[in-house]
């Protein structure tokens, strides 16, 4: 489910009313990253559904077949991570052009397996229907997680402090290598690449956070930190402040921004699809947040801001303060679909 | 899920081979009407995904945004009938075009949120991405069934009655209407446009037969009773015998069939979303079924033919028998989206 009509908060609303009240057992229904079931027993059952598309989410000239079936399934799985759980079966449903050869669907079919095994995700089943020009790709997800444990994004407070899992920016910088055809050293072009073709969803790190109850909210970052964290900070009923100077940006993306003659932070802040986790965490958890990434052999958690009373989402930069709340590729638009490839 | 890559049976397979084998509580994985999860409790968890294209599977000169949503939930809980099950709670995610007036999209919504209404299933979730040309609706159902209750396309044996809840082709034949603009006395039409553009999920029937353990095999009409029927001879490891005379055909569908200079019977049994249900039965039931269904005040379940050995269906007419095994809109195809609108 990702987020729903981003940037269209009216239009998300309209639907959710147009939708109407859930049965007592939907413990949430529109506008997270999962729907979140109580069937009984001692879980929540988690399910989401993303729709990928050819020419908007990707483009075959930049990614393999196989790539693509391991991302369609890989950001899916990142919405599981994003509310603390562990994603246990997948459906596939494809889209495939008439004309097109049915080889490249099984090609796709054997990513998406592929990744369903290195994350313990059984894909138990698939139909595949005729498209028009270009393929789609659906996938549906069901996964749990314990009823205690599951985090979602309302409830960030005051003083929290805001931290991802991993470096921003990535997966934007390696759109604008691959569209504008950037000359870059491979050391440097090659993490971008697989960050773009091939997220890896942060499942040990949402698992972790939620078991160990070291979070108070989290949304993982489908549309950069602007859109993401905006979507916490209105969930939460809060705002937030980034420091510009915590950002953390590799030096691969600011190689990308210095070609492009662009600030680093917009890639960082505004690019789409890094996969990484965003939470807000009490400051008086600091330091069992580190070491309980370091026991877990998982990377520290990097901070960037501080969750502030308020609405909106102010960057902090030695220039002054500016509100980016919902500042992001796709700001502007219906959908989410900004700069996959 | 409805049908897998229909006609190309090799193509499933290779779906389910590069799938892999799925962990015990999937109790049906590839190549049902929907797959079924054991986690615990009475119920097996029913779940499948569909997706309708534009220009594929609809035609936004045929049909209306209300009566899409309506049709795009209908297909969906049709799986859910064919398995005997009871739908519960739906997931939308929608592909709109950049371009397009978003409120087509609450349109549509409002559609799926009505049938849904009907049928009491709830609307939990959604989400809206762009997409190309056309729109693109996916819808993901998840249902229960009582563990005793499910039936499948596996089940029919030898000497079983062949049954469908409905009459066959209006469907098929509604669409000839509106493609080549027929003209048809509205007491005729009204009832094929209906049957087209708003399917009614035969859920009351299904359950019925599975509760009361009425039924050896099931399947939801989507590609038409050549096909269909088909799915179910091959998971049964049986054959079929329809006999021409008994195929309910109604008058509006002869009326077609007579312009177009066609068979009524190539409308009836190779047209497709008839989204009846189709049943094998065994002889000594046949009481038993007739008064069921009248004391549920549904009609009586119309009589096709009998499963006899072998693996193809039969078409006994007074011109003799011949193999219509898979033939239907979609045989040649790799997918079921044939004459949708």
């Amino acid at each position: 489910m990702t987020k729903p009509l981003t940037g269209e908060p009216a239009l998300i609303e309209a639907l959710a009313r147009i939708f109407g009240a859930a049965p007592p057992e939907v413990v949430l229904g529109i506008g997270d990253d999962c729907a979140a079931l109580d069937l009984g027993g001692p879980d929540y059952l988690l399910w989401t559904v993303d729709t990928l598309v050819e020419g908007v989410h990707f483009d075959l000239g930049y990614t393999t077949l196989r790539q693509l079936g391991r991302k369609s399934l890989a950001v899916n799985l990142s919405d599981v991570a994003a509310m603390g759980g562990t994603p246990r079966y997948t459906l596939l449903s494809l889209g495939w052009p008439k004309g097109r050869d049915p080889a490249g669907a099984l090609e796709l079919a054997e990513g998406l397996a592929e990744l369903g095994r290195e994350y313990g995700v059984a894909v138990i089943g698939g139909d595949s229907v005729a498209s028009g020009d270009g393929a789609a790709i659906t996938i549906t997800v069901l996964g749990t997680v314990p009823k205690g444990e599951m985090l979602r994004r309302a409830g960030a407070r005051g003083g929290d402090r805001i931290f991802v899992t991993g470096p921003l920016g990535e997966a934007a910088a390696g759109l604008e290598v691959l569209k504008r055809r950037l000359t870059l050293e491979p050391a440097l072009k090659e993490p971008l690449g697989q960050a773009l073709l091939d997220p890896r969803p942060q499942l040990r790190a949402g698992r972790l956070l939620a078991s160990q109850r070291l979070a108070s909210a989290m949304i993982d970052l489908s549309d950069g930190v602007a859109t993401d964290l905006y979507h916490v900070c209105r969930a939460s009923g809060v705002g937030a402040r980034l420091a510009g100077a915590a950002i953390p940006v590799s030096p691969q993306v600011r190689a990308v921004a210095r070609i492009l003659n662009q600030d680093p932070l917009d890639l960082a802040l505004k690019g789409g699809e890094d996969y990484q986790l965003l939470f807000t965490s009490p400051p008086e958890l600091a330091e069992t947040l580190e070491s309980a990434f370091r026991q877990a052999g998982l990377p520290a958690p990097l901070s960037l801001g501080v969750i502030i009373p308020g609405d909106s989402v102010l960057l902090q930069t030695p220039e002054g303060g500016r509100d980016i709340s919902g500042a992001g590729f796709n700001h502007f638009r219906l959908d989410r679909g900004g700069g996959s490839v």
